[in-house]
């Protein structure tokens, strides 16, 4: 005679089957090697790569706070969930192996909507090549999402916030307040999104930029790196802060949104406060500058500014003294 | 000029200041020496030990799910958050590393509460040697608690929930029912305990069974072991579908709570079905028991049934013929 199931048991159910199959991303062969005994124990094992760090990182991502239920897709949610974890190992210059999830789930999102966040997330995990390990589900009113994700990086060579020096050029990646502006117009729309819509592709389905830090971390070309998740005007000073150096941007070159999507002064907001572009942020020191490609795999890569020995953080534009450049991105307790 | 800090800044400073100091437990230099980079960049890094495998867990503790504000002490919460996810770790027969914290904070809990919890968290990190390495940090109206801890235990020596075998005998560490007994208790006090009352221990401040699950693994004494989290009759039952067997209980022979504390039936209750306990729960072949001593480290070890080759979970009473053992443990959807 069978156990009776209980519901908590159904739903771990569901997720197993949903991850069953090995993802067929890149490192699809060493990430199933790696996991010798991945759900249903009271722990996942990992097995680590010799010669190489552990690169640990999580992420909330709370209905209300991150997302919302009823503009946001499950599908979106379940992507950008793991996206936006797997995104810090970028920005330690790793390659993510596997990741657990936390999930607290009212009644109602028990079936078609934990259905549906489970093939974005399932489509995330193939893309990073990053299989499910483990997790936690429990029954909340609202929907609570927490990812722990596990990369390696071979030892020595994680890109860290914390090694800028005076001198260094500072770049980013592709565009900046893109995702904002994303946000802005589904704030504005009636209802959820589909997967398609280019305009709000930033914000719904971002993508860390692994080949780029693993590039960089490979060819030993930045000093110093971290991910844009809160904005430029919050994030470079926490860059800054922990290099103990200062910077000086040249707000002319930002990469912002396009002209014919925002006024000047708009695109400049959006590039510099906007959050959950998860562009890169990296410098690289002036004799290796050259070798930094205009684009990479297609993504823009832009010279901004540079470090500076005084721990200020400036901002320069067209005109005028340069001005403190001050943190307006997101900040959960503003 | 000194940056403006955002309050997530101060809030994260907080929290870094409290676990400065490496802890003193047994395993203090190694975790010093395997955590390069702890908090501050985007993730941590973690250098595995050569012949390990590491151990991945995560848990929930949220505010009215897994405690209340006004009943349990922020220092009970800080502990017992981490005990819980070193639990995971123990039953797998290893060794904490370090842990991740996830926290979800309301304004009003950003000051003496958030002291409060760090001094508690900060006790339990050094008392299972597992320094923090990093996290991530939200605003909320309610605390919510996300902690993954990371271990090791040497290459193939893990206790799974997967391999015990017919004619195993199986045995608990412990009594089983203490902390849903001191939950009990809990619930009807007016406000939080303090620390020293015996009567709650179990409840608020919980052990895991790091000692006795290593000396399982290394002595290769389990089959299978897990820990018991949501109660016997829940976790016994998936212990066995993981292994593919059944098992026979003998009622009378379960370590319940004192009989001066409860009665007869309820003291049965509440080792059956009593969640929270963290003991260990774990299969030894036939030819090994003797080598169970009756207690480990003034910890009774009990000798509560056997496995079997069909797939049933019985109790077997003093009289009448054995009984399907049904799940009514925790059980977050019902």
């Amino acid at each position: 005679m069978p156990f009776r199931s209980p519901p908590e048991n159904a739903i771990l159910e569901k997720i197993h089957r949903s991850f069953r199959v090995a993802p067929r991303g890149r490192n699809a062969r060493a990430s199933r090697n790696s996991l010798p005994l991945g759900m249903g124990d009271d722990a996942a094992l990992f097995a680590p790569s010799p010669g190489c760090q552990t690169i640990l990182t999580c992420d909330w991502f709370l209905q209300g706070t991150h997302f919302l239920r009823d503009k946001h897709s499950a599908d979106a949610v379940g992507w950008k969930s793991l996206a936006r974890a797997v995104s810090d190992i970028a920005a330690m210059g790793g390659t993510p192996r596997c990741f657990l999830l936390s999930l607290a789930l009212p009644q109602d999102a028990t079936s078609a909507w934990l259905d549906a966040f489970l093939v974005g997330l399932r489509r995330a995990a193939k893309r990073f090549a990053c299989p499910l390990a483990g997790g936690d589900t429990t029954k909340r009113r609202e929907i609570l999402i927490n990812i722990t994700v596990i990369g390696e990086v071979a030892s020595g060579r994680a890109l860290r916030r914390d090694a800028a020096n005076p001198g260094d050029f500072i770049y980013v990646s592709g565009r900046l307040g893109a995702a904002q502006q994303g946000l802005q117009r589904l704030r504005k729309r009636r209802g959820a999104a589909g997967r398609a819509n280019p305009r709000l592709q930033k914000h719904l389905y971002p993508e860390p930029r692994l080949a780029l830090a693993a590039w960089l971390s490979k060819k030993r070309l930045a000093t110093a790196a971290m991910d844009l998740s809160d904005g430029l005007s919050t994030d470079l000073p926490r860059l800054c802060s922990a290099s103990g150096v200062g910077a000086i941007i040249d707000a002319t070159s930002l990469p912002t949104v396009p002209r014919a999507t925002a006024s000047p002064s708009q695109a400049m907001n959006l590039a510099l406060n906007g959050g959950d572009d998860y562009e890169l942020l990296f410098t690289v020191p002036r004799n290796k500058a050259k070798k930094i490609p205009a684009n990479f795999a297609g993504i823009p890569m832009t010279k901004i500014g540079k470090i500076t020995k005084s721990r200020k953080v400036l901002l320069s534009g067209p005109s005028g003294l340069p001005k403190i450049l001050r943190p307006q991105g997101w900040d959960p307790f503003l």
